[in-house]
This record gives structure tokens, C-alpha cells and sequence, in this order.
């Protein structure tokens, strides 16, 4: 690994790789701080509990997302059904990369943790659901665009755009069961087909 | 817990509601010997590794689910498309009241499985991986039929099949993160729009 200088990056940088690469339970202070190469002290410093660095592997991550591939996907000067293909060949390339490096395609890692530790660490969830509410919100204001635009029937925007999102999950969920990018090739583009109706009274 | 009387079947019972509710590297053998009341001893008697109960365990969920609300929903006196509201519905309740149950939504155990192990044991990858492959083979069957039936366009049942197992697997997950089980019952209906069509050359 290319470790960056400083101690604190350097521990999110590890810890990062392990939770992706493994899981939450699998991974020890004790590891992170052999292959980050500082003392549990330092480390306790930066992060009082192993929660406090997986809010902050969260946080990392989303950041990256948000000002990385996820910025481009939505990229407002895209068309908006553009921006899903772009998406998806994104999270295919991306898992490819991964794949091709470690031998395994690591899947997502909000959807990881979230299975993992939702149903017994109630601050990690909290976080994980924001993280989720927000990339619903990009494909709510993509539907929005696309509806206005004309390019597709009005539909209940806020509920389809979580349904994209939970098929997103779920698809990557099955590639990472199979460890094969290719099913997020195969099965990516019906993302644009998940659609849920207006209620007759709105 | 109502505890079977029977040794073997006390410890599946005890290791599948914990790696369900909690996780599978969260769980040690000790803790399940524990409320199994069984001595280590005989634990590994009956299971030599902690990989050879997780197998046992997805066999035996695996099993219930077929001769349960599975066979139920995939009944095939059901109209087909009827059959996919079935299992939507079956899964909210299941959701539902576990969360009433213990306070938290537990999600699908094989997806929580698929997403924890998969990139670090390739036996229990491969066996989530069957369990996946036969769930999905359901829908193909469905949708064949629905097709024959002139109930739905022609399409790439297959892939389709696939691609509503990935939206249910997604579906549940953000439930979980949100645990609400109505999220179910919300985003469940659009199982029925996903769909890939046939490529052109077939």
C-alpha cells in the first residue's frame, strides 16, 4: 500500500481498505495500526472507538464519492437518463479495477456495513441511512429533470428514485455474491426500467 | 429462546438467530454453545469449523424458505404475477415481525451473508451463491410463464429473473438501514417493472 504521511489519513486510508476488503467485525484496531504503521496511543488520539474511525471511513468515502465518480455520473450537464448509463459503467469499472488488483470485487461499502452493523449499532446506521438519503436524492433530482424534460412519463419521483437505489445495491450485492463485474454490465441498464407510479390522489 | 431438544438442532437454532440478527463475525462458537447449552466438545462433534455451521445454517434457512413462504408464493396455482405481490408480501411480514419481535429488522440472511464473507471464504461464497442461483431460477420459471400467458411482453427472462432478485436483495437492504419494513411494502410493487429486454439478435 501507498500510505499517505499523515498519521490520522494514514489510519483512515488502512482501516478503509480492510472494512472494504473485509468487514467491519473482521478487521482490529490492532491490524490497522500494524499495517498504518502507528501506536494504538496515537491511534486512540484520532479515534476514541473503533465506531469514531468507521464514521470517519464513512465520511471518507462519501466525500470521495460525492466529489468523485458520483459528481461526474450526475453532472447536471448531462442528460438525465445519460447520467444512469453513467453510473452504471462507473460502479462496473470501478469493481473491475477492484477485482482485477485484489482478486476479489469488494462490492459496496455502504452496503456492506449497513448489513452488518444495522442491526446493532444505531449511530453507524444513522449514518449509513444519511449517506443512502443523499445518493437517493441525485437520482430524485435526475427523475425530476428527466420528467420535466419529457423524456420519461411522471411517475412518484421520490419513490422510484429509492427504488433505483435499492436496485443499485442489490445488483452489486449479486455481482459481489458471484464476484463478476460483468453482472453489473449485464444488469445495470434495466435501472432506467424500476418505476413506481404516482398514487391516483396526487 | 424455545430451544429444540435435539443437540445438533439446538446449535443451528441458537448460531442462525444470532448470525441473523447480529452478524457472522460477530458471533463466536463460544457465545453459541452458550445459549445452545452444549459443551465446545461437542459442538465440534457435530460442526468442526465455524465455516461448517455457516454452511449448515444456509441449508437450513435455505430449506425453510423452500418449504415455506418460498413454496407459497412460487405456488404454481398462483397466477404468476400474483406470485411476485405474494412474495412481497411475505417478506414485509417476515420483516415486520421480527422487528416487532426484537426492535430491529434482521434483512435477508443470505444477502446480510453474502455481503460480510464473500470476499474471504470462497466455500461460503459459492454455497450463497447456489442459494441465489435457485431464488432466481423461481423468477425465471414465473416469468416464462407469465409470457406464455400473454401476460407480460416478451423479454430476457433470464436476465430478468436476476434483475428482480437484485431488486428484492436491494429492496430489503435499504429496509434494514432504514429499519422500517414498510419500506417494503412501499418500493416492493416495482419488483414487477424491471425488465430487460431480449437482444436483438435472439
Amino acid at each position: 500500500m501507498n500510505l499517505p504521511v499523515d498519521t490520522k489519513a494514514r489510519i483512515l486510508h488502512v482501516a478503509r481498505d480492510l472494512f472494504h476488503g473485509r468487514s467491519y467485525a473482521d478487521v482490529g484496531i490492532k491490524e490497522i495500526c500494524d499495517l498504518a504503521r502507528v501506536q494504538k496511543g496515537s491511534f486512540y488520539h484520532f479515534f476514541p472507538s473503533k465506531q469514531d474511525l468507521a464514521m470517519a471511513v464513512i465520511d471518507d468515502m462519501a466525500d470521495d464519492w460525492a466529489h468523485g465518480f458520483v459528481a461526474e455520473a450526475f453532472d447536471r450537464d448531462l442528460p438525465p437518463l445519460e447520467r444512469l448509463d453513467y453510473l452504471i459503467d462507473a460502479a462496473y469499472y470501478w469493481q473491475k479495477a477492484a477485482k482485477d488488483l485484489e482478486g476479489r470485487m469488494p462490492g459496496c461499502l455502504f452496503g456492506n456495513l449497513a448489513l452488518e452493523v444495522s442491526t446493532r449499532d444505531e449511530v453507524l446506521r444513522a449514518k449509513l441511512n444519511a449517506v443512502f438519503a443523499k445518493a437517493s436524492s441525485r437520482f430524485r433530482e435526475t427523475l425530476d429533470e428527466a420528467i420535466e424534460q419529457g423524456l420519461i412519463a411522471p411517475l412518484d419521483a421520490e419513490a422510484t428514485a429509492q427504488a433505483m437505489l435499492a436496485y443499485l445495491e442489490g445488483m452489486i450485492l449479486l455481482a459481489k455474491t458471484r464476484n463478476d463485474p460483468e453482472v453489473i454490465r449485464e444488469l445495470g441498464p434495466a435501472i432506467k426500467t424500476v418505476r413506481i407510479e404516482l398514487a391516483a390522489n396526487n
